[in-house]
């Protein structure tokens, strides 16, 4: 068993083109030897998103604080604390902030090994 | 992609023998044919808890809100709001509600066809 606090863990900025005043942290993953999937902890500054793009493993996403929407081919929606959104693999997207604090969200993936389609 | 809020999911109480005060939404599941994990909301009451017991598959928890303890063999830690859990498999855990509010987390499990270890 592992316990910690999400700000214990260290961040990091998201470097990847497109991306705009991310942080990510892992909470569970590597450092817990995960086997099926892998919890992340997002921040995205007021103004910032995460890039607009598809990827062939699925998103499960449950926001904490902040506002944003998720973007997505032909539509938009908005998001706040406790909204889910589930992205399925090969999905276009992206999570915008559209208000004045953090847009905090949880972001789950399947691991490398657990991804077999 | 399917959008959501927590509390418009349908609540189920659960019926598992040790369980007290417990409720359970699965936010992204069958409902999504979520591939690899599935991603559900838990509310224990004041005075509540779930199941010591323990299985087969890893758990990956993140507190909400409420105040509760994480229990295992030879030991127990207290938990709030940003708190993170990793359960190993075949670990024995349960988790109890400590405060005088809801003692609300969500918990993650791999879905039973990626389930191979």
């Amino acid at each position: 068993m592992q316990v910690g606090k999400w700000s214990e863990v260290e961040a990091k900025g998201v470097s990847e083109p497109g991306a705009s005043g991310v942080t990510i942290r892992v909470l569970m993953g590597d450092n817990v030897s995960a086997p099926t999937f892998v919890m992340r902890h997002f921040e995205v500054a007021p103004g910032g998103g995460t890039p607009y793009h598809s990827h062939a493993w699925e998103h499960e996403v449950y926001v904490l604080s902040g506002k944003g929407k998720v973007r997505r081919k032909g539509g938009e929606t908005d998001l706040e604390a406790g909204s889910f959104v589930y992205v399925a693999p090969e999905e276009e997207h992206n999570f915008v902030n559209i208000g004045t604090a953090p847009f905090v969200f949880l972001c789950a993936i399947p691991t490398k090994k657990s991804y077999v389609r």
